[in-house]
């Protein structure tokens, strides 16, 4: 991490402002849940409510990093590929050779446009040959994918299924999996999935999660289960601390897990992401960005996402707005998100910085 | 309408909740004016924030429907299609047959899927004969319409432009526009616009909006001068009792205007929505879905989009979740938005309902 000087950037005020809930926004088959077990804050993402925190986001963090968080993130909506052609499309969507992957495993895939720029970074599961999920960051994929189908004229189906994803993460996750599921838990690999139940619920479990901790996804099949599912995990996770969480800020930024809207959005690829590894420019398919992405790595990129620190007063809030470099173009050079971290005593960022000034050490003026 | 007996649906608990401001979702170039002219609520549409009410609900309505009222729509984001092959492009996205629409002119043109379904009910304007904006509802058509263009492989440019629009809503709206703009805005046509400027601030102004009153909108091409372009408006509508405001749902549901995300969705298309005027069958181009609505057309629809009066108690907030239609699919039949409208001293609401149970006067159980 580079050091950063800094303005006082906590503008408190804004912190929170009363928002309407209204039909127009969904809610997820664990909102009724999330409310009994007392989420204090929201936000919307595809067009849901997320919750935010529930004791408070230093609280729910160190309950993160010491024991097991209960996650409603059925904003994870899901893409449903299936059809004859479901694995060459699916492969067309994203810059990562899916050549290798089994069924039963998951890829963290960045999706491109034509440019090369993000659309989505969402996690695969390939459930079949020609059977594919999504699970997506906030943009609605489903109608590029869609678009995608209708314009090539490829046989494949694509829709939304009724799946709304939970994460149990932290170091007492695998505790309180392998209590409800037993022990082929402990052989379930990092990334690998597994299609199961649990008292008749259907279900899909994968070793995945956006926390950057030990961790799980359980995918409810059955939306109007929802509300037992949340129990039934709250229950067994008692004997571990388990508490009601959401994703959190302070433990994703140390992290460096990049939240779509925020680090990236449709004017950043992938270079500029630190996602090289993902994207094979010699695989034999011809995937949308292919032709940009190789320009983009000929020319060199000339600003990367990286990890900062913040000098100056300890942040009240997480940004609200980004932050631009001082002296470069506001809408390129920016830090992107931002928060204070209780156990590095720090204020951490993520920001979008020349490429020349991201050696260790360099100070930075937003 | 019809009118409807209720259950006691004033769940005023929910109204509202506490949500988090965060750089993930972004702010409008009139958010810093919304918030200095005492904005109390907002929503998130199209991964921006939207002003709800001001003094409140009511307050507002009355301003709207006897003054006029100025409105933060930035949400309202343009897909912006230019290239050779626009024209031909922009018209395989509707069923509305576009061959009729000048330059200079607006048409509300629904966009529907391969299943006819609907994707976003924006208006459009045609800027040149191969110039267009899609003025956007709550969903990423943006995606839909890149997705299709890399899939045909048409030579357009699918983008969103720096626009960002305001409107200018209610019985006296011609009267300030006027003041602004001069006497040619009295020559405006309804669902027409004009390329102009306001102090060099560069803008489109045209006859449409989304109140049912006179009113109009006002594109704003430069998004670091939307602060100035506010208190411009603001200052010119003084003598008229101008005052800030937002997407009414009191009158819009007296208007009968479709909110997308709660009265349609991908699941309704056009014929149970009552668009049926705007479904050209019979034109020559081959637009996205016109297969699957000459299907759905002359197998008939089993349910449509109407108003209902609630009966029973004045309903205290609008509907929070959909209230379901006793005996039916509760996904399928239902109360999709609802409010007290105190000018009509009723409840009243915009509902999915069996084509059988739609003559005047049928009592319905929600």
């Amino acid at each position: 991490m580079s050091e950063v000087g800094n303005e006082p950037h906590s503008k408190a005020a804004m912190a929170s402002k009363a928002v309407g809930i209204s039909a127009r926004v969904r809610t997820s088959p664990f909102f009724e849940a999330t409310q009994r077990w007392g989420c204090k804050g929201y936000t919307t993402y595809n067009h849901m409510y997320l919750p935010l925190y529930y004791e408070g986001l230093e609280a729910d963090f160190w309950r993160l990093v010491e024991h097991v968080t209960l996650w409603d993130v059925a904003v994870e909506r899901q893409v449903e590929i299936t059809g004859p052609d479901a694995a060459r499309f699916t492969q067309m969507l994203t810059p990562r050779n899916l050549s290798t992957c089994a069924v039963g495993q998951c890829k963290y895939a960045p999706i491109t446009d034509e440019n090369g720029g993000l659309i989505s970074d969402p996690v695969l599961l390939r459930l079949g040959e020609n059977h594919f999920w999504l699970s997506l960051a906030d943009s609605d994929v489903l109608l590029w994918a869609k678009g995608l189908a209708a314009g090539t004229g490829m046989n494949v189906n694509v829709g939304e299924p009724d799946v709304s994803p939970l994460q149990v993460q932290g170091p007492k996750s695998t505790d309180v999996m392998r209590d409800l599921f037993g022990p082929w838990i402990d052989e379930l690999k990092y990334f690998w999935f597994r299609e199961t139940d649990l008292d008749g619920i259907p279900l899909v479990v994968s070793r995945t999660g956006w926390s950057s901790e030990r961790g799980y996804e359980i995918f409810l099949r059955d939306g109007a289960r929802g509300d037992e599912l949340w129990e039934t995990v709250m229950a067994a996770g008692r004997p571990y601390e388990i508490g009601p969480g959401a994703p959190n800020q302070i433990r994703r930024i140390e992290g460096g897990l990049i939240s779509y809207g925020a680090d990236a959005t449709l004017s950043e690829n992938p270079f500029e992401l630190g996602l090289d590894r993902l994207v094979d420019l010699d695989q034999e398919a011809d995937f949308i960005g292919k032709a940009a992405l190789k320009r983009i790595k000929a020319a060199g990129v000339d600003r990367r996402l990286v990890g900062v620190e913040i000098a100056g007063a300890r942040l009240a809030v997480s940004n609200e707005r980004f932050w631009p470099l001082v002296g470069h173009d506001p809408a390129r050079f920016k830090i992107t998100s931002a928060v204070y971290s209780p156990r590095l005593e720090k204020n951490i960022a993520m920001a979008l910085v020349p490429v020349d000034l991201t050696a260790e050490g360099t100070r930075l003026h937003f």
